[in-house]
């Protein structure tokens, strides 16, 4: 009972359960009791998102979010168009999948300025938004770790995200808040405050970074095994007035080479003790 | 003769030509027509000292700083009292070749947060100073990119190490700037203005960051190669008064693996076109 209870919020990625595809993902984190999920759209191709939905109303399972949209930036511009209609597609798979939250990885094209980048970011999301509101489907930037400035985010700070949310000010834009990628942040706590106090905690992310980390994209660590006051940035969020799903979001070569069931209980251990 | 004005004031690390030892640095550095020097603390290993600065007079080298100091935090109070002598031992070295400034990687300790690191890190730059005013050397701190944060550096930021620097307020603590770790951070240029008001930019390091960066330590690249805008930063640096050296720092698998002499020439073209 007591464990049922401490397991309301958590939300699996089904990133971080990669060897699974979906129709196993779901399968076993309702049996592993977990409620919420994050899909990744890899997942959905070539699947009948009416039955997707279906199995997961079966299985008790709540969609927290789909993963992800985003990558507005280019030098090209036809590049940028492309984008906003991938970024239409993303939604529209939110919407058939009850998904009411689409998460964006913003994007960077390492040759021009992250100033150009960020403000073709405002306008993609910009121009996305009405088709969003249309379908009911809200949108998150998460900023990312400076680490991937280069091509995969020029937004790479709370602070950033913020000034950006708050300048297309909008109910339907808010910020994915994610440990792994901002933890390094002595503004995190005061920018996690100002997030909240604009409504725009629209989602949070967990896991741990290891030292050494010894891949910039698949060696993160379970909560608990690394550096990030994951408890504390939580209770920040919480002080921030945001009460949604807390989503374990791992990619890590060394866990996906794990028995996956057993990673489960893993996880649901870090969740309680560490998260 | 264009050429040589141009050179006035660039400098490479001893590690950017990882393949030689010190002695073939002084003499290719001299070669290439290249007027300062950083050199890294491992090449002095079983080295006269008093051979070494005859050899860098010898061939009209001036040596920028000595790398590097600091490790100050851990959780363990005797490895802290070690890493102050170790510092100790780096300025004996510094001042025996007439480097004038040791820079400062100044650590982290994954089992403590980052607030605690900075604290003994403050604490370590606090009891070496007396040392190095004595011995006449000055001390920089390097902020480091956050992607070094669990281990390496709880200074992630020229904001943070601007703080540290001016809470110890001491002419003989002042800060290295380098391109790679800072580039993405958009409060840059303002914290370099800030920098110089305060008489703190000691050192101005230059590479460029890599889109994919394949390995966190040793994918930097050639100014030029990649996104960040090293030109512009170095303008900021001269606004806010810096007119030192600047030095070429670049850890490359890659470009280690090329005929050394060639890449002086490279970094020289680098150097004049993209610096």
């Amino acid at each position: 009972m007591e464990d049922k209870i401490d397991l309301n919020r958590l939300c699996v990625h089904t990133q971080t359960t990669k060897p699974w595809d979906l129709h196993t993902c779901i399968k076993e984190y309702h049996k592993a009791g977990i409620p919420h999920l994050s899909i990744w759209r890899h997942l959905l191709e070539n699947q009948d998102l009416k039955l997707v939905k279906k199995a997961l109303e079966d299985h008790q399972l709540k969609v927290t979010s789909l993963v992800r949209g985003g990558f507005f930036p280019s030098v090209s511009k036809s590049v940028r168009k492309e984008a906003i209609q991938e970024n239409k597609k993303a939604i529209d798979e939110a919407k058939a999948i009850g998904a009411p939250l689409v998460v964006l990885v913003c994007g960077a094209d390492p040759k021009q300025s992250l100033e150009t980048s960020r403000s073709q970011i405002q306008e993609g999301i910009q121009n996305l938004l009405p088709y969003a509101k249309e379908a009911n489907v809200r949108l998150a930037i998460e900023p990312l770790h400076p680490m991937y400035a280069g091509d995969k985010s020029a937004i790479v700070t709370l602070e950033q995200a913020n000034d950006m949310a708050e300048l297309i000010d909008d109910p339907f834009i808010g910020i994915a808040i994610d440990v792994y990628h901002l933890w390094w942040d002595n503004q995190l706590q005061k920018q996690i405050e100002r997030c909240g106090k604009h409504n725009n905690i629209f989602a949070f992310h967990v896991c741990d970074w290891l030292s050494p980390t010894t891949d910039m994209l698949t060696d993160r660590g379970l909560m608990g095994e690394g550096s990030i006051p994951v408890r504390e940035i939580r209770k920040w969020t919480e002080k921030a007035g945001f009460q949604g799903p807390i989503e374990v979001e791992i990619f890590s070569e060394r866990l996906w080479g794990i028995n996956q069931q057993d990673y489960l209980k893993q996880i649901k251990q870090a969740y309680i003790e560490h998260t």
